[in-house]
């Protein structure tokens, strides 16, 4: 932490700072500069909090330097994480594609479409039973029939499941029928959740806030691994700014400094990300390209009868060019698609 | 719902989203234009979802028309909801100011904070039991303990309780000791927690994410109210932007677009808003001078010892005078402060 | 600037950025932390950017920490400065309201508009003559025959002019027939033009920017200053967010912490700042509330017929009411309305 | 345009909206509907603006519908454009490499970037005589120097120029020493300058300003076409959003936006759109991935002794490997990397 003093700060005003940062047992380096003074604090700050001083007068401001996570970092597992999801390694050398659609409907839509991923080249299979949705007039997902539904076709495709908790009854069901907890965008500061999710031993999938920062979501991703739980993987899925071709901008440059800061995989979300069905399969590769460890689409065979969010899914065909070209991009950068399961 | 077809779509392609709309139950009225021609689609739309004629051939662009809110809307109820919390009236003629720490500590400092706000003029008291941190690392709060301490107060100086629930258990537990149940920012689209909140018959005070819409944070408050909880309290307390000398920028006229479309009581809370102590008093004056139903402020007697959130809670001097300047201010509109609670 | 270093970074990395940041004729001053060590850095920076070491091995972050506005400070200036515009003081202890039509359309128009601003207390019109427009087939201004108009305007009623200077040739010729240089948000950052007002002896109200921060507001006000022209007025309008209930989101918490930095009148334009009409009257309220030395609003007797921005116009009514209601709110922090000038 | 009246509008509410849409020669299309009717407005607006009519009684909200821009659009022009830079085709099959100091500081700089440059597989030489500064006291540029410094470059190295204009002066200049004008993102709205623009005949590289939005862009660029000049290509750059790891937000989902409603080509800046020189080959890779006709890279030999931007220029080295990856990605999309110009 960085203590800016004003150009007309008095002496005794300084030594106030120092005084006090001291007595709260931490060490104050005051630097002398041609205009001001800065006093640069170091020490354990458990529990107090210096940033108090910027109250003080002749305080001009008070800078954070040190981070607070550290299970993510780097600095704490200088090699990547691989999280196995059913059997399928998520990071590493290999990227992987997600498909599935936004909301299970029935047992023959999610077959249908299953069959369509596998036989596409998608490693793993994503479907809503439960449905977060802003409107309480809206369908809210089929709950553990759902459930059921995505574990039959686990069984029939050889797909391993990806499904999103919304509460901690819902987690705990997921964490039986299914391989990898998924934890939404709207729940990311959801601290209770993550904390529940922390203590399951299944995969966790954690969507990025409409509006959280880095730092933020590697937050949410240590309240999860400081219970215990290390297989934690990210996704970039779009935030909010006032841009307004798309439903959110879709943040690439996060991938790298993702990789730059933390051993956890990344993956993108073209399809909530932009809301567009048009922009899903050149995101998808922009996002492979920018180095993502893979991409979660959305996939409907009937997107106009979806139950939710239609516009954004992409037909089968398109799912299979999108495979085709993010592992010839992947392939550029040395990397290549992570095989699928055999069949059982 | 309109759908704006492209200038040269052809008139097969103009029919073929006519006909789609009318499969579907709903009415289409295609308006020929100079350039393009649009078509307007009306009738109830349970279930299934017209927008899917975006992805249709010739097709522009589909426009949103109509909300999905309905108990929140004055057109649902003219007369705007004064809600009762602990027998203090929020919304109405009358303003309130809430005022109590950040975070609960022990009961010396929540008396000692408590007593301040009743002498200043504070007709609610606020303060955390359970507090949401960004990091895991951080004081979580002191969880019903806190609660215990607030009931206490309540007892002791005749002001009502607001505090925040994290997810259920603590809901269920605030509702037993406090007034007003708060939900924070980062859970205003927990909908499983807002289900919860619907069905208690404690006042709810529901507070705006920080990138939710003024449509979201209204749907939020449809979620608690169409659970049958019907007093539910607005609070705008800042949104995330690019600004850098706020920690967040208080959105100040999002209170007349409120008072416009609904009939719930709207409060601001510039602590959060801001997160600059020297801030909290001039937007709280602006706050009323807007036309918000009351403002909270966090108050600490020796914020530089505060657990949480110091650097932003003003001194029990500054919280009378903000008492002072706000009464004036209403006067101007012709509203008063509400009179706190009579000793019992 | 502090320069932190990661927490495996070698002794030899730390020496390497003290020798290069020495090099450049700089102070390095290490503080060893229990975790890391971070290096201040002091001394006059002309000309190279010691940012450069960011890309040292071994370092995590470059933080800036001194500014780079000196004209626009308080620490250069103390007291707060105050503009004669025409002979209407702005800035000090009284507050104006500045009214008038987006866009000066006839004569007649203008008249008509400044007769009521003058009645409803006003002291000065603003009017564009020169429109910086989004599309380039909307209206463009009427050019030196509205500068003409609004001259006769002035003589008439006694009411000093501000308008919009949008290039070169239109600031040089506003000069001559305006008692004030309006540069309007897009082109905060038209450094060129910035330096040309920087020339004149007229005063500049400067408009932030739709998405500048508060530094980059003030480096513009800088620009100015430092061509030899101090008579710098600046002005909140709204910036650009995701939220969609108002055009701009107006960020009135700039005020105070305008107030605080730099010695220079601030304003706010509800009118801009919300797009919407029925905003206006309660943003206004609110902005002198905060602690703005006044507002511009826009005023049309016809709004259904204005050549541009007609929606958010108010009518002469609501300005009177708007001007009675504001100078209410400054007396409750001590202030006034300032008085017009005295018909001459 | 539509008009949607609220729930409880009255048939005279209703029809005044209509007769005053047809006293301005429009055409009125009421469509009522279950909760509400709405109004479609057709006919040419010149002039008159109907969405006053929001401020009728009994109306909820204005929605407009159709688009500005002409010029610009596909509507007007199907094929691609492809710009010829002096010799360089841009748009079209072929992708390209700007590259080159974000100054020109002296000949030798520039003759040894610009060297590297055409080793390293660039196609055009960027670098700026006049910078556009956020403060008066840094850098501005060579000028005039710097233009002849430029065309010796290009005389020397077979690299068309491409340079900033910051005013009309500049402007002038460039059009005699460059191959190409670019107006930056502070003076995307600087409409002045973009009608001078629309008059030169050399083409015109449009950046995104950083709150702009696609259609404001567009229509930016209708100023220029708007005045005769064709030859224009848009440019993300990064847009400014709360996130903070890197300086801007690459929007890069704007370029399949761009595709598919204009026909001018799209390039990338991942230099100023991430603000880190480690983002710049990942965003470069996913920009040519995403469909951009090329990308804009600032290049220093000695980044940490360049004037401006030194943190952001990546090393010639570095240039070469991305030129390499981007052409390799390129080819996964059938595109190839365009020939640099041949020794004269």
């Amino acid at each position: 932490m960085l203590v800016v003093m004003e150009a007309g700060a008095a002496p005794e005003q300084i030594e106030a700072v120092v005084r006090h940062i001291e007595k709260m047992g931490l060490k104050a380096h005051p630097i002398p500069g041609a205009h001001r003074t800065a006093i640069g604090i170091t020490g354990h700050q458990r529990g107090k909090d210096p940033g108090i001083v910027e109250t003080f007068p002749g305080v001009k401001e008070v800078i954070q330097v040190s981070q607070a996570y550290k299970l993510v970092s780097r600095e704490a597992k200088p090699d990547d994480t691989i999280v196995s999801v059913g059997g399928v390694d998520v990071g590493g050398n290999g990227i992987i594609v997600v498909g599935g659609p936004c909301a299970v409907e029935s047992l023959d839509q999610s077959r249908t479409i299953a069959e369509q991923i596998k036989l596409g080249g998608g490693q793993l299979f994503r479907g809503g039973a439960y449905k977060p949705r802003t409107s309480p007039y809206s369908f809210q997902g089929l709950g553990e029939p759902g459930l059921e539904i995505l574990a039959r076709v686990r069984e029939e495709f050889d797909l391993p499941i990806v499904t999103e908790a919304i509460d901690e009854t819902s987690l705990k069901l997921i964490e039986q029928y299914a391989d990898c907890i998924q934890i939404g965008a709207r729940n990311m500061q959801n601290f209770s959740l993550l904390k529940v999710a922390g203590k399951s031993r299944k995969p966790v999938l954690l969507k990025r806030g409409m509006s959280a920062t880095l730092e933020e979501l590697l937050l949410s991703a240590e309240y999860i691994m400081s219970e215990g739980n290390y297989n934690v993987m990210l996704c970039e899925r779009g935030v909010r700014t006032f841009a307004d071709h798309t439903r959110n901008t879709l943040d690439l440059s996060i991938v790298p400094a993702i990789k730059r800061i933390t051993h956890l995989p990344i993956l993108v979300d073209p399809s909530h990300g932009t809301g567009k069905r048009n922009k899903v399969l050149p995101m998808s590769r922009a996002a492979i390209a920018v180095g993502a460890d893979g991409v979660l689409v959305e996939v409907h065979h009937k997107p106009e009868e979806a139950l939710s969010d239609g516009p954004q899914a992409i037909s089968p065909e398109v799912f299979e060019q999108l495979v085709r070209e993010v592992d010839a991009i992947a392939r550029v950068l040395g990397r290549t698609l992570q095989p699928a399961l055999a069949a059982s």
